[in-house]
């Protein structure tokens, strides 16, 4: 707030967790709302409704279609106001894309990042189907000054004392691809209320947080968009609290093994039983294509490369399903898998940052093998 | 297992925090994959996809519903094997039920029990579509010596040393109810994974831990059953380790706000501008109608009786709306609401017990009113 006294203790600045410092019910709290995948679902080359991961920042608007409209104004020679029957009558497209929110992974930093606690579960695969954005950014006319393109939602809140509607800019390059498209179906429905209802834009590639749901206005900026999403958050910033950091872009290579056999219904860790155990997961990069998959079972000491399947020219920006057949023998083991894109693969020990972005430290997952039942 | 050893580490026995122990990895990795409904989808007569609260024991089995069969054995004259087409030929009735999950709020319990830490948010309210249970044990001919009617998912795991298959007895009485249905679809479509697919069954009025998913097997016992999630899981046991306490049932009166004004990213806390607002949220109880809901702005000091809709013959345990009209004036609350049956309200203080079950502590919830922005 302006004067920064009546949200005080109601919206505190970000802050770091103090070395052993449990989960509080802040982080709780938004652990309780926003989902992950869950690693079971992987099996499927889309994931199924309702176990994509989900990150609202404030809350989910409920939208009346009818009443909803699309503003599309700032440096554009002609200003325009678009219902959703207007969006609708115009070419559509569908793509599969894995979506993955930038701060997957930050609850097992330390000292850890204090926000939304995500393990390694922020994400999911779906069928996006709308249409894309360049050629109405064309007929609006942006001309050659546009500098960055600003996405606003309808959700509405306060973050670190900044009162705001969700709102983030995209560099004009990246929101004239041809791929970057305003969306109003997931998997062949209308998008359900909490993925953007009843439009949202997909940015293939970047992680979540570009990908504004409930869309209500498209800015053309001749400027670099200042506003908190852009300038304040989604930044890999280090210690130093002068340090504004880079920006938050696109997804770094990230592998995620179904986890074998069966569960401890509280620690999660699995037993498997000996044989011939067939691992298999997923890989994606929004950066470049993931070439190599490897898996460990000795925690990270040793690797042995996966079967990835092909890459499937339909999906470029889909998460690909990887296999590697186990002999599991008797004893405790903690396997890992990590991928690797023409960049660089997943690092064993993660290099911090104060808001524990784009953090893509490799999945560990306890296994005991035995022919004990438990 | 059996000796105890091989899984020692692996699957450890129930336990309580200790004083001001903050909320673990093992317990974040269940809210991660475990989640409840979003509190501003409480508008909605019936949840939409994918906000219902969802808790799965151990890992959502992806069922081929071609293969699947429903086996009925036990006591029973006739067993017998049923397919879906078998099931679905049957007479169906849909029935809009509210479900919570045994352990909702127990996180906010002082010491906490150590398992899914929920907050508050573990309802929801679909419409089932499903065939009812006591034709089909009438048909198979259970006779009079019944005394339990067992219940057994696909889902597979390890809890506190135990493996098993999800397993639940269910009073002969019960299960005999008219209302008790082996349900296919929910909200008109058919069953999503994690939610039981192909099918589950649906107990009016009980806790979510009776509703077994991705039934496999229904077995009648003439004695009373003693598996791991009636005789040790979902207890109201008190501190004595030696106390088996009684078991988890029907859902006691809970009521639920929609947080007004909009939220902080990270404590949830609200702010609402000054002036008339109009509170609305759910109330339900599954042991007896809700007589009155009342609301507090001041934490519990003072209460006023809230506008609570008729109840609707068609859906009796449905939860209900209440508004309840609130002159906001600049300064910070704490909002409460509480429902009460005929058989009593929830609770300021909650009476606590071992496994943090059947916990309706009224909600709290801190608002800021104040004209100036964030």
């Amino acid at each position: 707030m302006s004067d920064g006294t009546a949200l005080r203790g109601l919206s505190e600045s970000g802050r770091v967790a103090a070395p052993g410092e449990g989960i509080g019910l802040d982080e709780l709290g938004l652990a309780a709302r926003n989902h992950g995948v869950l690693l079971e679902a992987l099996r499927h080359d889309v994931t199924p409704p309702g176990l994509h991961y989900l990150l609202t920042h404030y809350d989910v608007p409920f939208l009346d279609p009818d009443e909803w409209r699309l503003t599309l104004r700032g440096a554009v020679r002609t200003p325009r106001t678009l219902t959703l029957a207007d969006l609708q009558a115009r070419p559509a497209v569908t793509q599969r894309v894995t979506l993955e929110c930038a701060g997957n992974g930050r609850a097992r930093l330390e000292p850890r990042p204090v926000s939304q606690p995500w393990l390694v579960e922020a994400v999911g695969t779906a069928e996006w189907t709308g249409t894309p954005l360049a050629p109405l950014l064309g007929e609006a006319g942006i001309g050659p000054a546009a500098v960055d393109v600003v996405f606003t939602g309808a959700d509405h809140g306060v973050e670190r004392g900044v009162e705001q509607d969700y709102a983030r800019g995209l560099p004009v390059a990246e929101a004239l691809r041809e791929d970057v498209v305003l969306a109003w179906a997931m998997n062949g429905a209308p998008l359900p209320p909490q993925h953007g209802f009843p439009v949202r834009l997909v940015v293939p590639g970047w992680y979540g947080m570009a990908h504004v749901k409930w869309l209500t206005a498209i800015e053309v900026l001749q400027r670099s968009f200042d506003g908190y999403q852009n300038a304040v958050a989604y930044r890999l910033a280090g210690e130093d609290p002068d340090d504004p950091g880079e920006p938050v872009t696109r997804i770094r290579p990230r592998a995620l093994v179904v986890p074998p056999g069966f569960p401890d219904f509280l620690s999660r860790s699995r037993v498997v039983r000996p044989g011939r155990c067939l691992l298999e997961g997923r890989a994606w990069s929004g950066r470049a294509p993931v070439v190599q998959v490897e898996v460990s079972t000795d925690g990270g000491t040793t690797w042995d490369a996966a079967d990835l399947e092909p890459a499937d020219p339909r999906h470029p920006y889909a998460w690909r399903r990887f296999t590697y057949g186990w002999d599991a023998t008797p004893g405790s083991y903690e396997l890992c898998a990590r991928a690797s894109d023409a960049e660089g693969g997943q690092p064993l020990e993660q290099p911090w940052n104060r808001q524990g972005m784009a953090n893509n430290l490799v999945q560990r997952i306890g296994v005991v093998v035995t022919e004990v039942g438990g």
